[in-house]
């Protein structure tokens, strides 16, 4: 098992990561502050992992939430289901919310755990790879509103995350290589050596070897840590998390969000924050080849939707036709292992990325 | 006009207390970041503020959210609404929520602004008196559930508070004196000094004087401020400012909300409190009933309703009657000028009280 402690002045905690963790009452129970427990989950979860996880809550007022599993219900419906289920059990403001799930429980079980009687402890048990690795550092929780995806959260730290890797067994192999897509983007925007890591143990993570998988998570957990703790409440860099991302959102959004998954959007994006690093003479084609090769190797696309055009690309990224001189951030490749941020680019280059790539 | 800083750190805020200020933009656009601003207010206080309000945002993108008024609609469909109408509208992160009206106006706006985007500014401008001197100090916001009373919410505190005393020329009488409850509150909880002024200054402060009113904000708030910077989150002191609550909310739940108001059930419970007081030996007779007097001139009842058995108390406190041992923590007064908490008292004093007043 390996420790990391995220270092946030009163809210710091310890991220702990390895195989067979999550039966283990030693790494939970010291973090729980009252008697009370609410275990948050989703119907995909709660029948592999929910009976572990309270065998290792004995002594507890133990109850759940078991929810419907999709980002489609990352909404205020889901968090009244919670608030519901700890008023009607007389949870009091010493309770502790457990998410146990991907991305999507753990941001709504933070919400709930950020806003009931003014704010409550959580502790995060994330299944998936892309959780384990990205929405478990950082502290940012929240739900959908029909107008906008992720607009009503709050930023709440968890008392303690635990990572166990076996979990990661039943994943789906679309899912692993999704969170592998974040694992590549840690190494790109700011870890060389870790980047070579990726490369030399792909087809590892790729098997689920539970060493290989601890450490990159752990690396993943490092970078995301580091940056959280210069920025906590996104005012600087921690955009450059984003790596990916804008070009990543348009594809999630054009084809349905759900039908490519997160990380799929983000590998292809990566590769097309890229190329536009190439086409403004920050990469060679070297360094633009193994950008693109890292991202293939972990089975994720390596190319928009063929269904996508440049102006599919503009209307998602709501940037108005008639106003063309208008440039949005984006995250960019200095090197291999150093991103930056910039709106300083010719539109031109941005352009020919939206068609080319 | 008067100044009180709110010590809070990085989250300490001015609050400006006087006559005339609402229409003063050299008062409020210092604290607006960004330039969009979101005015939330009711339907009673729209048409008797806005405008005046406005006035003072001129360049500003200025939207407005109109909700109904009262306790009943401060849920999580308001809430929604003010959502929708940030989201309709495309205020960004850097926008600023204004809320324009009583507690209840406060409450939801600093709610939606602790959640929208995972937190942006806002400002109060209370128009109550009661909010004035209570819900405008302190950062709590939230909302009621169909299963309890202010179990949604969060901390966030305003970038400015301004109380302009002629809001409450428009207020009606039992709201006035209902705000005075929190007033002698500040006074018998922590300074007797506060208190004796009070009771030379009752008429006038009935009158809507306004020199006496500010002086009465002021001097509320700072004492608010004082205990509030020592315990922000409500884990020790801060429960001192629930002197004639503990009863008071009995009161407000047997008669149905709104029926009492929040400030005239905590009248007759700072009674109760102050006649328990008396009981267990911390009061003597002549302090009873300067604590009766000061309340009974501020047009407060002194008495909890003629309907109200001692078995309604007990039931409304959630108290089990099979269970009497229990002692519930009960803010009461060691002198006129010095408040307590404890759980450590004989049940008879309790019942006697309950029964007696």
């Amino acid at each position: 098992m390996k420790t990391l402690n995220v270092d946030l002045g009163e809210r710091s905690y310890p991220i702990f990561i390895g195989e067979g963790l999550l039966g283990n009452p030693e790494l939970i129970t010291p973090y729980i502050a009252g008697q009370q427990v609410m275990v948050v989950t989703n119907e995909t979860v709660a029948p592999l992992y929910l009976e572990k996880l309270k065998s290792s809550l004995i002594g507890f007022q133990v109850d759940e939430v078991i929810l419907p599993d999709g980002e489609r219900y990352k909404n205020s419906e889901s968090i009244d289901l919670i608030y519901s289920e700890l008023l009607k059990k007389r949870h009091n403001r010493k309770t502790t919310l457990i998410a146990l799930g991907g991305g999507v429980v753990g941001d709504m079980c933070g919400f709930a755990a950020a806003t009931y009687q003014r704010g409550v402890d959580f502790i995060q048990v994330p299944t998936t790879l892309l959780s384990q690795v990205d929405s478990s550092v950082g502290g940012k929780t929240g739900i959908n509103h029909s107008l906008g995806k992720n607009m009503i959260g709050a930023f709440h730290q968890p008392k303690v995350v635990i990572a166990d890797t076996d979990t990661l067994k039943t994943l789906p192999e679309r899912e692993l290589s999704a969170g592998i897509a974040e694992v590549i983007k840690y190494g790109l925007i700011r870890d060389e050596a870790f980047l070579s890591w990726i490369e030399d143990n792909m087809s590892d993570m790729l098997a689920c070897n539970p060493e290989v998988l601890t450490k990159a998570i752990h690396e993943s957990c490092r970078n995301k840590a580091e940056i959280v703790a210069e920025d906590e409440l996104e005012s600087g860099c921690r955009a450059l998390l984003n790596l990916g991302h804008t070009f990543g959102h348009a594809i999630e959004a054009h084809q349905g969000y759900g039908n490519w998954l997160h990380g799929e959007a983000v590998g292809a994006g990566m590769i097309m924050a890229a190329y536009m690093s190439k086409e403004l003479g920050w990469l060679d084609e070297v360094a633009f080849q193994r950008v693109s090769e890292v991202v293939e190797s972990a089975k994720l696309p390596i190319k928009s939707p063929e269904s996508m055009t440049k102006d599919d690309f503009i209307s998602y990224m709501s940037l108005d036709k008639k106003n063309l001189d208008h440039r949005i951030r984006l995250v960019l490749l200095k090197s291999v292992g150093e991103a930056f941020i910039t709106a300083d680019y010719p539109q031109e280059s941005f352009l020919k990325t939206l068609s080319d790539c």
